[in-house]
């Protein structure tokens, strides 16, 4: 077979010929190398150079010329057909901006009370009268009576094997941990004495981008630490569609699995090593996702969530080992996760949903947005809750748009554009020169360009302005926002007329849901007490910004209220106390879904959107007065 | 480290000086090595001949001088020095005498229904309607739904792995398997399309010396083959005590736990590999053992059985998985133990009693015996059952009596005395020359020579009586029964008056502890309907020879009923029915125990039964009848 060689890494596979590329770099197992379309040719993103070898491309290239004469190749469009020799794109700086204690977001009394917690998993202190001759009940029988349940009592081969030591040792006193969330309470594990029980817990989300996780010391709700880290199946998909694409054999969902899997392992394992907590004594997992997300962690084939009538494999997961899911805590600890609503309102929704007052008030109406690589909307109160889902797009990850890049160092999040388009100031993360920009850095530049007159409302270059940055590229008309001599790759940053259709699609979208979701419900902007923000986007754009693009509603700012990573945060208070994990089944169970794509109201509510910031004006007062000062 | 050899087999091991010879044959993996007093010394049973080599004696040695000056040795007993080749004696021919199908021996009746069957695995076959765009439920919901379970329904990943495509295979037809014996309705299995669902239960029978095993279709009640084999931890004590003693430490708990597994999964692996059966299809298990026997399954430690006031771990196991156990059928069939009462009356028991009128019965009352190497005692019916253990020994198992063997190939079981007792005829198992004498044997042989005037009452040899056949050995007295030149070892085969002491110990003890329990609920053998007799051992007795030496009670010879392995045929009937299931949580719970040691008549009743047939001849009255005859 063929030998291809994968650079700089000098990494050898052998493949079939005919093989693709993309295919021998994910079996050469390949860290750097990313499928953001998930292989379907359409993002560019897997592009290689041939160094060696004669491979055929497959249908439609999408290349540029200059590209094509470089050698470079779409790794997910070539076939190798003899010994090749290939080398990657240089890799970006990944390393993650970690969210910190996104909890301070989130007001304090929808949060755990440390004095009356009721984890999934608690620990008990019993004393076990001994057996005597009159009353010799086995050691199981006379702690299942201390226990005092009227629910069945079960257990363990672990914890009968330890019980009759555990019982003897201390006079009867022992400390048990206990799962009694589904119809049985189960005993967990026992030692002898009353000590100060060891139980810890942790809380995960598994977004599509990233994957966030909590230790939780699970007697005080104190949260040990916390870490972030990509989901390491970016790599096969930027978003759920492409990943689902993917995941088309049954092969692909377990490597996708293994995936999420080495994603959270790597997340637990750095947890636990940092506040050297045994993983052993992780007795309890909650977990938030979005719908594609979990099934994907449990190898579920998820190709139904996008099929009609769009349902997936299971909303409420029952109850799971650690061990049958692959957490690599106490193999007995259990998995609980957040129950989704549908394929695209998933836990994560009603996680976040527990940090509001979308939960707990009665007298007004509150908008949630999650806006990430989807965008799902819940609006509603503690009466009825109605929800929908836009496929917002990855844009405002960075994703589909030739500049875009995640917030990592090197991504510009902010425009400063003055002199009538002349001047670009930015700021870019961390301390080296721009390579890219992100999501708020995109909501930034489209504003000032709009509020600049370099776009008009339609998103279209004013060409006629002098701003001197108008530049003719492979992709089109461009206005460019860094000369080469500034970046990071010595090219030009610059973004199309077809990016900002991108990112004006991705606005529209989203603030065609909201509106129409409130049409649907007979009420309007007015009726809305509060919007709250939820995920790491929504912690770096400028409200004003959003607003000025039509993103968001023209409101007063102080209704906006960003809650941070609050599927986490979800996750953690589910973790640790009963009225959450109550509360999320009634949520799951009671939230309205509205299929925005079977409402034709939504083409109309989507293009009346597709202008900057909208085409009635009428709903953007302060946008209209800002524009009319200039 | 000194080297020792074992010979026939040549096997060497490498042991510390101080050593134990039977820990180096234990680590040596010697299958032929056994300890039936668990090593304490007493038994001499584990004599091994040092063939070079000078271990150390410890402590007692109870070896005749004969033996020592051929240089046998008891490996309990002796610790090496220095390299050491040591001779294992000749081994028996353990080939196992199976029992057929045992449940020919039960009433019809009492038998499971195979048109109404309820086993702990059922199947189940669904429609499950298809999801729609108004009624998205998902996959999980819309099944959950079809099982209109008033219970909680859960599941395990597997099942959430298949469950898209079974429901999408052939229009929502799938057949699944369940179990809901416990709070909630557990999916356990999921297929498409309305098949003959396969699945296969396997009842087991773990006894002290005997492990039986029977392969069920769970969905016709159809056995479709029995097997039996030797408990391998024989080799580690013969009798519960014994082998309590030996499992003092968790080592060897896991050891005895691992070797009873070898027995169990190698009668599966027969099973199935006779049957064609995957054993992955095999879904359920259902144990009966006694207490300790299931302790040591599990590796619970057993020492709590035998240590005041007696109590097990113990008695009702919650449902485990088969992964769990450690049995090699399905990872996550249920295993079930039937329910014990207490330290000595286990599930083999209230397994038992499911094969007989005891639990159907509201009339009369029937006695229930089950005499092996324990034995155990139940007097009642369907409205109130008492019962009772007594220590009755291994003899009848052919422990502790010099030409005492089980009842395999070569053991004497039917004895003809005539002659005045000069002639001696018997009949042995298998084509060979007589190795010893087994149970039925001993029985047969204490009855001819007490009604030919061999011995007297008080089991005495009547040395008088000119039989040519008493002789002096190193045991003392005895009366010859075969001669050397007629055995299989070359050695005489006799009976001493210790072991005639030996036997009419155990037979008295059996005996006063069934008067003791008639007396303690004020009845006496005329209320007796029916006795029972469960076991293998009731198979082979001759009921005349029982009653002769008063071991059984003089009733009509019609009162008597062989069961033969009731506990297995119980555990069948449970694997098969909820009935049986209830039943025997019902008899767990309701039977009263009666702790022959605690009670004070218990030395009287025993005296008066350590005679032949008894010191009050009134109860035996066709005895009498039969020795006034003569």
């Amino acid at each position: 077979m063929p030998i291809v060689r994968f650079l700089p890494s000098n990494i050898d596979v052998d493949m079939p010929v005919g093989t693709l590329i993309s295919d021998a770099a994910i079996k050469a197992g390949l860290e750097d190398f990313h499928l953001p379309c998930g292989g379907k040719g359409t993002c560019g993103q897997c592009l290689v150079e041939i160094i060696d070898g004669h491979p055929e491309t497959v249908g439609h290239s999408h290349l540029e010329d200059a590209l094509a004469i470089k050698g470079m190749v779409m790794a997910c469009r070539t076939k190798i057909c003899e010994d090749t020799v290939v080398r990657l794109k240089k890799k970006h700086d990944d390393s993650m901006r970690v969210v910190g204690n996104t909890h301070l977001l989130i007001r304090d009394d929808l949060l755990p009370d440390s004095d009356n917690l009721s984890p999934t998993y608690s620990i008990m202190h019993l004393q076990v009268p001994p057996a005597t001759i009159e009353e010799h009940y086995s050691d199981w029988q006379r702690l299942s009576y201390q226990l005092a349940s009227s629910k069945p009592v079960t257990t363990n081969a672990v914890v009968l094997r330890q019980l009759a030591e555990s019982l003897r040792a201390d006079g009867g006193k022992v400390t048990i941990t206990t799962n009694d969330e589904d119809a049985e309470l189960r005993v967990m594990s026992i030692q002898p004495g009353h000590v100060a029980g060891i139980a810890y817990g942790i809380a995960i989300d598994i977004g599509t981008t990233t994957c966030a996780a909590q230790l939780v010391n699970l007697t005080d709700g104190r949260v040990l630490a916390s870490t972030a880290s990509y989901n390491e199946q970016i790599s096969r998909g930027a978003d759920v569609i492409s990943r689902i694409d993917y995941a088309r054999t049954l092969e692909r969902q377990l490597e996708l699995r293994d995936l999420v899997l080495d994603s959270l392992n790597a997340l637990i394992k750095k947890l636990c090593t940092t506040t050297g907590v045994d993983s052993d004594d992780v007795k309890a997992a909650f977990i938030a996702g979005n719908t594609t997300m979990i099934h994907l962690l449990l190898a579920l084939p998820p190709r139904y969530i996008r099929e009609t009538p769009y349902v997936p494999t299971v909303n409420t997961v029952p109850t799971l080992t650690a061990s049958e899911v692959g957490l690599e805590i106490y193999d007995l600890a259990t998995v609980n996760c957040a129950p989704g609503v549908g394929s695209y309102v998933g836990g994560d929704i009603t996680a976040g949903l527990l940090c509001t007052e979308l939960t707990t008030n009665h007298e007004d109406v509150f908008l949630y947005l999650d806006i990430g690589t989807n965008g799902e909307i819940v609006l509603g109160n503690a009466d009825w809750l109605v929800t929908c889902a836009c496929s917002a797009g990855p844009a405002f990850e960075g994703s589909g748009i030739k500049c875009g890049m995640r917030a990592t160092d090197g991504a510009i999040e902010y425009f400063d554009i003055s002199d009538n388009g002349a001047t670009v100031k930015y700021d870019v993360l961390g301390d080296g020169k721009p390579a890219g920009v992100c999501g708020s850095g995109l909501i930034s530049l489209l504003g000032e360009m709009f509020v600049r007159g370099v776009v008009d409302q339609m998103g279209r270059f004013n060409t006629e302005l002098p701003t001197g940055r108008f530049i003719k590229t492979n992709h089109g008309k461009a206005y460019l926002l860094v000369a080469g001599a500034d970046t990071e790759s010595g090219k030009d940053l610059y973004i199309t007329e077809a990016d900002i259709e991108n990112l004006m699609r991705t606005k529209a979208a989203i603030y065609a849901a909201c509106a129409l979701i409130l049409d649907n419900v007979g009420l309007d902007w007015s009726s809305i007490k509060q919007v709250y923000i939820a995920g790491g986007f929504g912690r770096y754009i400028h409200i004003d910004d959003a607003v000025l693009i039509g993103l968001l509603p023209d409101l007063d700012p102080d209704k906006f209220h960003y809650i941070g990573n609050a599927a986490l945060t979800g996750a953690f208070i589910s973790l640790l106390t009963r009225a959450g994990r109550d509360k999320l089944a009634t949520i799951a169970n009671s939230m309205t879904y509205i299929d925005l794509s079977s409402d034709p109201k939504y083409m109309d509510s989507y293009l009346g959107a597709m202008f900057l910031p909208h085409t009635n004006m009428a709903l953007f007062p302060t946008v209209a007065a800002k524009l009319a000062e200039k």
